[in-house]
């Protein structure tokens, strides 16, 4: 199974990051079939990841018109995100940037002046975390 | 803590019904100060609940161009799931029965068919299920 908690490192929960691997960003599917999700999933893989953070292939995060897509998520406490736009060339490190910071804080929310410019602009939905106080949720 | 584990119905783990209250959709906020969010999650709590199927206000999904926006999630085994565009006069009853049909899956997988086309077309994002096996996301 995959428990973010079980993999969880020294300095709290893991944090997952989602790849819509099944994304073909609108388009029709390239001549050789290569997906944009899974371009973008393959290049971020390539790439050194910060420890805590794991990378999982998902098929179809149904933000279809918007692709390429990620989610962050990261155990109970935390909001998961999901941002849009995402390019498969320009775009793997900075998503892995995003990860680190998301990573580190402890609900979820990257402070504003610290959130990479892509996530300010690209956020398409947030789910808040399972723990949150029934009265913040019932004010 | 709001725990959808422990507050399940006889019949699986409960669903949780999350209302963006913060929903403006989109434009300046009417004149008497009630934006449309707030008003759908007073409708759709004005109407009958099904057994495990609860309703929690959140403040601010960020889907904030295609408001106002719901989400649906129902415990680890489920994948959660954003719906856009939904119209605070036309729609809480049409949420509530996708609830319902959400609640009777067990992977939050409605089946197609039975789906509200409201669904069909208006799905920002999903988030896949915490216990999904390794192998689905890393086939």
């Amino acid at each position: 199974m995959t428990d973010i908690q079980d993999s969880a490192s020294g300095d709290g929960p893991a944090t997952q990051l989602l790849v819509c691997v099944k994304c073909r960003r609108g388009r029709d599917m390239p001549p050789d079939g290569r997906r944009p999700g899974q371009a973008l999933y393959e290049r971020i893989r390539a790439l050194e990841l910060r420890p805590g953070i794991s990378v999982a292939p998902v098929e179809c995060l149904q933000n279809c018109d918007h692709g390429c897509t990620v989610a962050l998520r990261g155990g109970d406490d935390k909001w998961t995100y999901v941002f849009a736009n995402v390019d498969e060339a320009d775009h793997p490190q900075m998503i892995l940037d995003g990860a680190a910071r998301y990573h580190a804080t402890s609900d979820g929310l990257i402070p504003w002046r610290e959130r990479p410019e892509h996530f300010k602009r690209n956020c398409v939905a947030r789910i808040p975390p399972m723990t949150l106080p029934e009265e913040a949720l019932n004010d």
